[in-house]
């Protein structure tokens, strides 16, 4: 407060910079640090300009509503295995350099004798020290912005992983929003749970929207916290009969080495619903994001007879439902995810890279043909369509039909890092594009399927629903694509590659029933 | 600090709870308040648990990334429009309750004689007072969780308004992040320029990429800023050459009653690129976003023949690029928008209410009829679609054909409170749809195109260019759609009622040119 010179004779007000006079009720309303005009009048021009000091800290929605508007359907399918995947992306990465199996499980806890809803993350991965662990609430900061740690942590700076075939490199941590996103989206409160290698302490930090409420109404800064350091399997601190499945969860620390838990609770009502009924509908959705990181980079099926998988250590990733009737699953047994259909009704592959000019990034692609036996199409129906009743009537042909047909829908699906980027498809590329192509093999065109692993130099939005420009990207003039057969770069023109390809592949897998030549017209009597 | 008791024959070691032992290095790199473990040893188990107190205050990229990976492209279309509609919608809130011309102008000074490149959206909305000029800049807060304003502001808890013909409300700001998503989606800094209505000064402020490094740098804290509160028209605190333009725009501030201009700077070098050479391209993106509020409740044409319009007084948005060559323009002057194709070549409506179960939202909706006129269908061509070469050969019926054709588009578009969500259609509903119709009106189903309006109890994403889940509520078996006719809601079968309109335009408007009796063969001997 400083002092002003004011004549006797002279009269003023007081005024807030948005010029309201000064009252009792609005002095009571003024915050600390509030700049104050003093004036001759109401409305008389400043003399000078003057500078005001504001506070600008994010709302503390950024956390709580950072998924709610995120997530949304498409192609009728609910998103919320979609924010479950963020946390098994982060398990993912924190289990990369694991020595033996890579163990990721998702708890649905679902008994009410247990206690309240709560859906659990847990993995045997690096764990977080107790500075990774607030680093981890803190909404984007990520791996390029965390500054290196002063007293020699883990985290010196963000090392790029080396390229692998098919980008399966397990880093799939990118904006620093993904946790967070997630588990607002599925509920109101977290509790992580955390212990790294080597640490005697648990590391543990609850953040919840009714402790930001508390936090707004008794004034406080509303993103100070505590993290309670305690011993492995230290329950003293669960006191509410709400979380009573955490006791068994804590107990379980003390056999582990290192491990990451993510407790979700205030799980909303319409989540539990649909991770209840529908969990054969989501594990599916699951298992198809993370097909090739379950089943190795040549994917299910393949994966015995190739040695070349990089997916060693295995992954292994566990839904758990405990309710009435509970559920234990491994989603690798997951049978009709639509990557495991398309390998499993393959015959023959066409591989190629393609090079844009750019980035420097780099695209492996895959594309898969199914054969017509006999009397049919082996091309695997999409288990995500909507079955709405408009697809009974699905004749290829009809003029007019205005949905997508099945046969028409996009051929590639695409993969960021080795997981799928699930609303981002590519329809085709100039050169396996059926218009481009022989008359003569115009069917085959609809008979292939396909598959495009990316690296992180494509970017993909916050959410991993969508590729930020992939198509377009792909689809420049300077993109370049090369066929690659047995591992090697093959020179030449991909166009003709492929098309002697897909000619091959018709005249060796195609069974059509033939009327050849045509002898004479049998009546045939005894009908 | 408190004293511990140690006695003289005992060793121990001060660690952080990350159990790095402190050292002279570690001691200068420790945080006030940091949380200290006192041990007899580094990897003594801990005898009780310890609390850490933490700050987890968001990353400045909140704000600076927050539209990075937002806008992403679709159908090859550059998504830079979709974050300059952010301001616009602003803007328009701003303006609801203009007396007089809606005035929103998007100035794109890129002449280097007057400073360094930057765009301006500016308009002659209610302003904002300094407190509410803060409050722009915090991330999340919304009008749903501002708080009522402690001195009689205008901000006293959000009313949500009646409900309008087709939802033009001109309510659209909803989740309190778009302006900042937008602008540093565009830009590295914004300058917020604004006088609210009654008020002698003007309120203005600056936040930057650079603002933010340094305050790191110092240590500072990263969301404190200052508002200069200044007379209109003077401009002294503008020092720099970069920023020449800021002159005139400040002098224009002295005939305004009220004016808020968004100011921003280092925009990056690919959107300059994009909007000086597309302006075709992303002025009709923009004129297809706010169809309606340019042209009235009706659209373009229609918009003299009609009394109803919601939208008086007049929004006019207007285009300025400064350059080489200048281009000045107003939105309305588009001719070649999908919404304005659409209406030109319709030759009838047909309309339609939708109320889904739960949400008590309602949608008003439109289809119209595009007929065949002697040799071709005048269904419209649409603009956004990416000319690639594929699309010379376009063959309605052939077989295999993977890319979805002209004919085989959605019905539907989506408007949200009046404004386009860009990437959301809806291809149809089972009442319109080919499949369910009767065969020999199957041509006329690909003759129709349509709009959908819905409020917000319908709710999209936070960058506006999806919706959550529109297409899964309307096509809920608990939706009912009625038909409207002359305002009214008719009683009956909407797919009886809309089969009839369907046949009534063949019949009425198809002209095709048919041979109907055959006479006999001639031959034509003078070819
Ligand atoms: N299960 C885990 N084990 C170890 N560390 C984890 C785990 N989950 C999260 N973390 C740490 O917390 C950080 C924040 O996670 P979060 O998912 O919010 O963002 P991110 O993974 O960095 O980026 P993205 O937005 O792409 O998900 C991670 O970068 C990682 O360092
Ligand atoms: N041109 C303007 N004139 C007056 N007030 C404005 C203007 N632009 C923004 N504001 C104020 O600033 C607030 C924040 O704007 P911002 O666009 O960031 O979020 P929002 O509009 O509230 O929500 P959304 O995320 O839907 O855009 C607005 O709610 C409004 O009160
Ligand atoms: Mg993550
Ligand atoms: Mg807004």
């Amino acid at each position: 407060m400083a002092t002003f010179g004011i004549r006797s004779n002279e009269t003023f007000v007081l005024a807030t910079t948005d010029r309201a006079v000064l009252d009792s009720k609005i002095f009571e309303g003024l915050q600390d640090d509030s700049t104050l005009h003093l004036l001759k009048q109401k409305h008389q021009a400043l003399a000078a300009p003057t500078e005001e000091n504001i506070n600008f800290t994010p709302h503390y929605d950024t956390l709580i509503q950072s998924g709610t508007y995120e997530y949304w359907a498409s192609r009728g399918q609910n998103p919320l295995p979609y924010s479950l995947a963020e946390l098994i992306d982060n398990a993912l990465s924190a289990t990369a350099r694991n020595q033996g199996v890579r163990k990721i499980e998702i708890r649905m806890m679902f008994d009410d004798t247990l206690g309240k809803p709560a859906v659990i993350v847990l993995d045997n991965g690096c764990g977080m020290t107790s500075k990774q662990l607030k680093n981890w609430a803190v909404y984007r900061l990520s791996k390029f912005t965390r500054d290196i740690g002063s007293y020699g942590s883990e985290d010196e700076g963000y090392v790029r992983p080396d390229p692998v075939h098919r980008s399966l490199n397990s880093d799939i941590s990118f904006f620093g929003v993904g946790g967070k996103q997630a588990v607002f989206h599925i509920g109101d409160s977290v509790r992580m749970i955390s212990k790294p290698y080597g640490s005697p302490d648990v590391h543990e930090m609850v953040i919840s929207k009714q402790d930001f409420e508390n936090k707004v109404k008794n004034k406080e800064d509303v993103y100070s916290g505590i993290i309670r350091n305690r011993k492995p399997g230290d329950f003293s601190h669960v006191k509410t009969n709400d979380e009573r499945f955490l006791h068994n969860l804590i107990l379980e620390e003390s056999g582990k080495e290192r491990f990451t838990a993510v407790v979700i609770t205030g799980v909303f009502p319409d989540h539990i619903a649909f991770l209840k009924q529908d969990i054969e509908v989501w594990t599916r959705q699951l298992a198809e994001v993370y097909h090739y990181y379950i089943h190795g980079v040549n994917g299910k099926e393949m994966s015995d007879s190739s040695a070349d998988s990089d997916c060693h250590p295995e992954i292994k990733i566990m839904i758990s439902l405990r309710d009435k009737s509970p559920v234990v699953m491994d989603l690798r047994e997951v049978e009709n995810d639509i990557q495991t259909l398309y390998i499993k009704l393959a015959v023959d592959t066409f591989e190629f890279k393609a090079t844009t000019a750019q980035d420097g990034g780099t695209v492996d692609g895959l594309i898969r043909y199914h054969p017509f036996l006999y009397d049919r199409e082996t091309y695997p129906e999409d288990p995500n369509a909507v079955q709405g009743p408009d697809d009974e009537d699905d004749g290829d042909n009809e003029p007019g039909v205005l949905h997508q047909e099945r046969k028409k829908r996009p051929i590639f699906d695409c993969f960021w890092n080795g997981r799928l980027i699930p609303y981002t498809t590519v329809s085709e590329f100039d050169w396996c594009a059926q218009s481009k192509g022989a008359k003569e093999l115009a069917e085959c065109y609809s008979r292939i399927s396909g598959v495009l692993f990316t690296d992180d130099r494509f970017p993909v939005s916050t959410n991993k629903l969508t590729f930020m420009e992939l198509e377009l990207k792909l689809k420049h003039r300077d993109t370049f694509f090369t066929r690659i057969l047995k591992g090697q770069k093959q020179r030449g023109n991909i166009q003709k590659d492929f098309t002697q390809w897909l000619k091959n592949c018709h005249e060796k897998w195609d069974k059509q029933v033939k009327f050849l030549n045509f002898k004479k017209t049998i009546t045939r009597t005894e009908l």
